[in-house]
């Protein structure tokens, strides 16, 4: 008989790093990364990720935007295992279990206007999956079946199958799984920073806001409204490094979807849970959308789930035996997953972890700008408790760094400096070069500080790094 | 402050229902289902699940192919609870946790010949996009890229993600969510009942598998080899109703995808741990693929996990700082997932399931194959403990049903009448008119006389409510 696995350990990082680079196949991953020997995460508690060493780091990215409540919730593991010991496993294909239901009516709770029906799946990628695949559906029943296309922004990720791939407007993350599903189509993104580079508005955001919602305008007639299905958006967009709205930015989307008859599609996978102050980002920025895709902090990463709501107008053609949306995944709404997103959202409705980003929000913020002092740092971004921060060559002229020199600063030495000084979060250069935080909802002023503090340390060297 | 979600109960299934009805969309499932009162699963124990009224159903397709080991596993759970409390999420992007490490190394011992590398998602269809996503960045990375195709059989399920449907072989599946993504091309599968219809071999099944087996070549050849990236096979094709490879077919489909240089994936979502009596399904049936994909009897469905396994052959571009593989999946490799997996495959190993599949094997067929005498049974078949009983309309000829005959037969009537009188399986017509059976792997003869006995009292009426 084997030793069972022990969680606790005693974990030998030194094996686990050698049998990783014979067998595990690591994620978005460097073959350099297993060469170097890849970490070893063995413990999370709070906002403390822990390494086998017992070595602290700040959890500045909650796992990959998801622990939003915070590591180890006893009562969100004890939530999960009583769900699994009475009802381990029973899919939701033509049958229901008390939870999926309980979370369905949850989630419709907090979702704006009628976005009442709850379709669930395993994680973020399945969620735009479901939302892109109900789009033509949608459009097909409604006698409108040339309406296929979907339009998002660049730079911005929206997952990996190749569904969600299509939507997704990172070039270099796409171009070796050519040809993908058809009918993805870019539009700019909301970067102020770089508006001049785009030939927009620079010193009226809002003026820059019209400008980015009618280039989605412009894209809808450009591809001819009657193949057009749905428009994709982040509510702040965070691959880039995040991008909020400007104001009204959202409201003429809304206007110029409607005079289209193109459905909203708001991708909360990030932004959802908190993660900007609300149960779902699109009160917080006051839009209505016709589709919200989430997943991550719904469970705050205690089990994989993701959901797509939809609203009462898209799902009116399906309220009928006439017409079945031919879709599913085995392991959606699973029964540990949805009893872990009740327990976790009664842990946000309780602890009131929205109200406390909405209070915080500004402090951390006001932390991380101090850093603007350092010429490395050419701008400060985001909304509640997601913030960018980029990284320039020359602040006066805004010049970026070239691959080779990204490449270098990012991965040579900060993702490892950073680390070294006990911060995790995301070096990332799939736009420009930027910092990015995300950290559990659970922290407040001393942490802001803290994590303030570890960035100066790191950043005020890095000029010389490159 | 809520009144927490309570598992154990009380359910009060009318209430269920009604918010079911208002907010929960259950996966490939008719609106009438919702009308009708959704039936609401509440426990499950050994092979049995429970509804809130203490109704018990004997579990006959192992909750969707999925729990292979049984309900109600207080190990599992155990193992689960004591990972997420020690590390409740830590995604392996760039990182990694000991979990996922010593799963990977496990699976790689269980995997054929050199597949040594384990790319984890979260479930099958994930496992299936990340294989058709490798394959083309392989061929492009080899210095052939024009080979994008792929190559699955007709009638054959693989997944739902439009990369993944594109596989998929099921036209009315597919055909609301088109344009998918290009290059799926079908062949023929080996439904050996219906070679006759096909033009086949239909005295020799050996002749018939060469028969099914250069059609892939035919395949590859309209296409173009230069063209096709991979053919993707279950090893037991299960849409359409369980369909065995004869003899010889794999071995001449490798030898065929040798010929063109063309990957040959083996996608054992369904068919691996233990459902034909192997760890993996190619071992028991003799061949050895570039890449296995696998999901659902991982962690016998106690958490949401996936993996594609890989050989070095196709690892090897990827085994240098030059390549990476731009693909991942935020909640893969889930700590809990893989925690769960290593104790479910720990009983796998103590319990012998695979032994106890290959020697009851034969007593669970030759049960089913006692319904040969009524009308409405045409044909069993399957391998392990996985089973189609095909109805016929004329056992002579072979008539099936048509679409509204079939209809009325398995929705109407058959569905609602196999989980009235206690036993919970598939009655299926992506195909021809199927009851499928896919129990867990820790039944015996006596549970197999049950369910025989079930379908007997069930079956025995059906041609007169059609």
């Amino acid at each position: 008989m084997r030793t069972p696995f022990s969680p606790e350990g005693p974990h030998d990082t030194a094996a686990l790093q050698a049998k990783a680079a014979k067998h595990l196949w690591p994620h978005f991953t460097s073959r350099k990364v297993l060469n170097d020997g890849i970490p070893v995460i063995t413990r999370g508690e709070g906002h403390h990720l822990y390494d086998a060493a017992g070595k602290r780091y700040i959890d500045g990215l909650a796992g990959l935007f998801v622990v939003n409540a915070g590591h180890g919730r006893q009562r969100i593991v004890d939530a999960a295992a009583r769900q699994m010991k009475q009802l381990d496993f029973m899919p939701i294909w033509s049958y229901a279990h008390p939870a999926a239901v309980e979370l369905a009516e949850r989630l419709a709770s907090y979702a704006p206007a009628d976005l009442n029906r709850v379709f669930f799946s395993t994680g973020g990628g399945e969620a735009v999956e479901t939302a892109f695949k109900l789009a033509k559906h949608y459009w097909k029943l409604r006698g409108k079946p040339m309406k296929h296309k979907v339009i998002s922004r660049a730079v911005a990720y929206h997952g990996t199958p190749q569904g969600a791939l299509a939507i997704t407007g990172i070039p270099a993350m796409k171009q070796f799984y050519e040809p993908l599903t058809p009918g993805g189509h870019r539009v700019p993104n909301t970067n102020f920073y770089r508006a001049a580079e785009a030939g927009a508005p620079t010193d009226d955001l809002e003026a820059f806001g019209r400008w980015a919602a009618d280039r989605i305008e412009e894209a809808i007639l450009f591809e001819g409204a009657d193949t057009v299905a749905a428009v994709f958006l982040e509510p702040v967009q965070n691959s880039g490094g995040c991008f909020p709205p400007p104001p009204g930015y959202f409201q003429r989307v809304r206007e110029i979807c409607d005079r289209h008859d193109v459905l909203l599609v708001s991708d909360e996978v990030i932004c959802a849970f908190g993660r900007v102050g609300d149960f779902f980002a699109c009160n917080a920025l006051g839009y209505v959308p016709d589709i919200i895709t989430c997943a991550k902090g719904i469970t705050s990463g205690y089990v994989p789930l993701g959901a797509t709501v939809v609203s009462e107008k898209v799902y009116e053609p399906f309220n009928s035996p006439e017409n079945t949306f031919y879709h599913g995944y085995t392991f959606a709404a699973h029964p540990a997953a949805a009893a872990a997103a009740l327990e976790n959202l009664d842990i946000f409705e309780e602890e009131d972890l929205n109200g406390r980003v909405r209070e915080n929000s500004p402090l951390f913020r006001a932390e991380l700008e101090k850093l603007l002092d350092l010429d490395i740092v050419g701008d400060v971004r985001g909304e509640g408790y997601f913030f960018g921060i980029e990284l320039v060559k020359d602040k006066a002229t805004r010049e970026t760094f070239d691959a080779a020199e990204s490449d270098r600063l990012l991965r040579d030495f900060l993702s490892p400096a950073l680390w070294d000084a006990g911060l995790y979060c995301r070096a990332d250069d799939r736009g420009d070069p930027v910092i990015q935080l995300a950290p559990p909802l659970t922290i407040g002023p001393a942490e802001f500080a803290e994590i303030g503090g570890i960035l100066r340390s790191v950043l005020k060297d890095a000029s010389t790094k490159i």
